[in-house]
């Protein structure tokens, strides 16, 4: 069986300068990271409480994205990652166990990227690191 | 300021075996703890993927539950937890930044809990460990 790790949670917040207020300004996380994406029409931030390994992934992304439609109630939970080593492999493994890729993949020379569904519902993202850098 | 650390997600499912077929049978992760939660007619599991701090709590309820609703799609992240050591002033610094605990505090002698919601409604669990054990 491929193996699967368990990186980051991503949520998805309407206002990102506002969710990293609460996050880093009164929780007192760690800020990482923070990148627009382009091609997502989105943002999206890394935060850590220190002394913590688990990661937070804060998405932002505009009404017209083309990965996510207007945020409404219930879109809070933007997905779980896992990251693989043999991305074709654990692609394989989920589509014959009833979970078959439902966004990518996406290569972008540096990442390979692939999305599946949980039995309720909840996105997976599936990625393997082709440099070595990267989280 | 009060220290705040991330510990795990909670997610809510409506199956919490047909989860755990996918969470460890699919993904490979490892079954850290499951309990029945009598007093919140739920029962919960906690799964890591080997060699990963990242924590994830699978979370089911009864439609009956006294702390959630009947499932509707977007209920999928149930909560993001934090652990802190000074739980009064930790309530006190959310409260004075305008986030009220929303449901709690609940103390059963062993964790001292509360929620508050993040600026887009997302529930934040805040405790306080009482004893020398646990997560």
């Amino acid at each position: 069986m491929p193996e699967f790790k368990f990186v980051y949670t991503g949520i998805r917040v309407r206002d990102l300068d506002r969710a990293l207020q609460f996050y880093v300004g009164i929780l007192g996380m760690k800020l990482r990271k923070r990148e627009k994406e382009l091609e997502n029409r989105g943002e999206f931030a890394i935060v850590e409480s220190e002394g913590s390994d688990q990661t937070l992934e804060i998405n932002w992304y505009e009404d017209d994205s083309p990965v996510a439609g207007p945020y409404r109630e219930g879109e809070e939970l933007d997905h779980l990652a896992f990251r693989v080593d043999a991305f074709d492999d654990a692609l394989d493994h989920l589509a014959r166990a009833g979970h078959p890729v439902v966004m990518g993949p996406i290569d972008d020379g540096k990442y390979r990227v692939a999305y599946v569904k949980d039995p309720d519902g909840i996105w997976v993202e599936v990625y393997e690191v082709r440099e070595a850098a990267g989280r």
